[in-house]
């Protein structure tokens, strides 16, 4: 049971109007307990085709887990469907009715006729429960022969919600499927930034020429920083694989040492707040193009609040005047996509919120705003640290979402540069 | 050519490293040309298995999209495996050349052996300009017999970097394609708030039970909000598909009266942008556990400098009594998660940014600080408007993201309620 296939329901996925977050979540647990998935199948609320793609996969594997289609409504059919694929049928369960009322004890108006469909549930499979939801965790099996020998394949199915897939992954399903994989998986991933992808590989590709088959490096850049991941994977028993890919990660580090930011493969707000934390150092922003992206990346996740104390947007020039100091002046000359300005704007809110160092940007989000000088995409920023104030210019190309969010990333890896 | 199937190739799809958007985006591009798309397969960078899902979405489909795997490293094989598919060969483009010469003039780190490989494309397929990066755009047609009768097939594939995707969509395939297209497809979609999906459906139960065959109606909750979405699809050009479907909603309308908040299939904070700028008014937040999301959402469109002027994240109480102007008494009693904190902080930020309006939140996000009178999830939100400063208590689950998220949504939902 070392590969899986991943079915993901509903008819949002394929007109475009939800991302589905559901199977990377999947695979992410499947990998750590040595499953790797070979492959992901979105497919409509749809009797034949939910079936169709179920058997297809067991042709491949003898693990498959689907998402989605267990609501209560008309267009839910997941469970209906996996009875005739399993050869069962609904029956109540007073488990599931009396969890999903004392789920909804204080929101009576959400037990009603169409809720209590949720507690018949298939006869032959095990129900596991679903803390936050309604909607029940099945898991199925069915001996079948697969080129004359019996075997086992297992079908579990979860809510289409993100929160509760990923409960019904962390604290059900990973911990039963654990006891049946027996194969070893690793990644290793290491962040560099500041060098091409094409130039980067090669400069290394002696050194990925020798990496041994069960052995495999995949580029990811994403916002000018590249996540080199080296991944292995083996049934044999007698490979120590985490330190075969250790040693190979360190005949590596010598080539990338100029560009090497992490060895975890950890967000960059993550890595920067660990630096103030151990530093006992603060840090606040003032934002105009990146609109509260910078704060938003700083304190998102817990524990923040050690070296994170606030932010201000300041997306009119009265904002940036009156409430961060800036002078009147560089507004009227040179403007507020300026070297000046976001001098003038990171000072301030240092001295505004009383921290170590500030972050602070302006620039042109567009799609409007342009100018032959300062192109949609120009953002100017600048560094704060207990040392000095340092400015920097960037031409970031897409959309608006995309030039801001580049801009967030980018504030932040300069200054964990700087530090 | 009114269905089609989409494969995303990438390992880091499949160990759950990155988020395939790029499917939904080129499902929405198809839609809007009348192609609904079956079907999407994520497969690995792996030449059998990307020549196994392309094969096998050509027994279900005539048109299937790939997406993915056309870097210049190593790890990227969907050119050479479509050339075997297709039965034909890599030869040098002068024309690609050109283009990614001209493309990288300025990055002369990034002309080297690897990125040559980029003009090397397939001698018996169509290139499109990929006008913001060097992989081709790549149109494959072929001729087969189906059932007796000859069929024309077709593979577009396209890069993975979301960005260079949208554009083949957006600028060249979608055209092109709506050429062979014979089908009407539509959607229209309602935004409810304030009722639970279940009870929702009993009450448009018979309007539901209603729509004729060629409509069906999907119920997509997200964040306390429902989006109800009407899809219509036919190949009978005899129907007005537009007109009906009007009809059918113009006859939802009184079911849902007291929940409606938008006909359009829009964001929140574009309808309360909108909103705000119809009545030339401003807005600004003041945000402790929200962090910026508030900030973020409201400035995240084109043209929000209009109506958005700024805002203060005040994570750390310090901020909210010298920033804002909170009460440093209501600090030391009731604590910053309470009442009397947000709606100073909303009349504070108000009168700091000069705004017409002003949103305020404080919450505990969690995963600790949570009390018994407090628990994680727990966040305070007050609203001024030109009139009055109202404050309203909430609940959210899940983790420390999806409160903080939910809560930000939330605040603008209940802002564009009270106005």
């Amino acid at each position: 049971m070392n590969n899986a296939e991943i079915i993901v329901i509903g008819d949002e996925l394929l007109i475009g109007q939800v991302v589905d977050t559901n199977s990377g979540m999947i695979a992410h647990y499947l990998n750590e307990i040595g499953i790797s998935v070979s492959r992901t199948t979105a497919v409509h609320d749809d009797n034949h085709q939910i079936k169709q793609a179920i058997q297809e996969a067991f042709t491949r594997v003898d693990l498959v887990l689907t998402t989605g289609g267990l609501g209560p409504t008309k267009d839910d059919i997941t469970k209906n469907t996996l009875c005739e694929l399993f050869n069962t049928h609904l029956v109540k369960s007073d488990k599931v009715e009396k969890h999903v009322k004392q789920l909804y004890q204080h929101r009576p108006d959400v037990l009603n006729r169409l809720t209590e469909t949720q507690w018949l549930v298939p006869k032959d499979c095990v129900i596991y429960e679903n803390r936050i939801g309604s909607a029940p965790l099945m898991w199925f099996e069915k001996e079948i022969t697969k080129g004359g020998k019996p075997t086992k394949q297992i079908l579990l199915s979860m809510p289409g919600v993100p929160q509760e897939a990923e409960i019904a992954m962390k604290e059900q399903f990973t911990e039963q499927l654990k006891k049946l994989s027996n194969k070893q998986i690793l990644h290793k991933t290491i962040i560099v930034y500041g060098i091409p992808e094409s130039s980067l590989a090669i400069k290394i590709e002696d050194w990925e020429n020798s990496l041994p088959d069960y052995m495999h490096l995949a580029y990811l850049p994403k916002n000018r920083m590249i996540r080199l991941r080296l991944s292995g994977s083996t049934s044999n028993p007698h490979i120590d694989l985490n330190k075969e890919m250790s040693q190979k990660i360190n005949q590596l580090m010598p080539l990338i040492k100029d560009y090497y930011i992490a060895s975890d493969d950890k967000p960059i707000e993550v890595l920067l707040g660990e630096k103030l934390k151990a530093n006992m150092q603060t840090i606040s922003s003032a934002e105009s193009c990146t609109g509260g992206r910078v704060a938003a990346m700083l304190n998102q996740h817990a524990g923040s609040s050690a070296f994170y104390k606030g932010s201000v947007v300041a997306y009119s020039n009265s904002i940036k005047e009156h409430v961060l100091g800036v002078n009147q002046q560089i507004l009227n000359s040179v403007g507020a996509v300026s070297e000046q300005c976001v001098i003038d704007m990171a000072k301030g809110v240092k001295k505004l919120m009383q921290t170590d160092f500030s972050i602070a940007t302006s620039g042109i989000a567009g799609p409007d705003g342009g100018t032959k000088d300062k192109p949609v995409g120009t953002v100017w920023m600048a560094f704060s640290t207990p040392k000095e104030t340092v400015a920097k210019c960037f031409y970031f190309t897409g959309n608006r979402s995309q030039i801001t969010s580049q801009a967030a990333f980018t504030a932040l890896i300069e200054l964990y540069r700087l530090m």
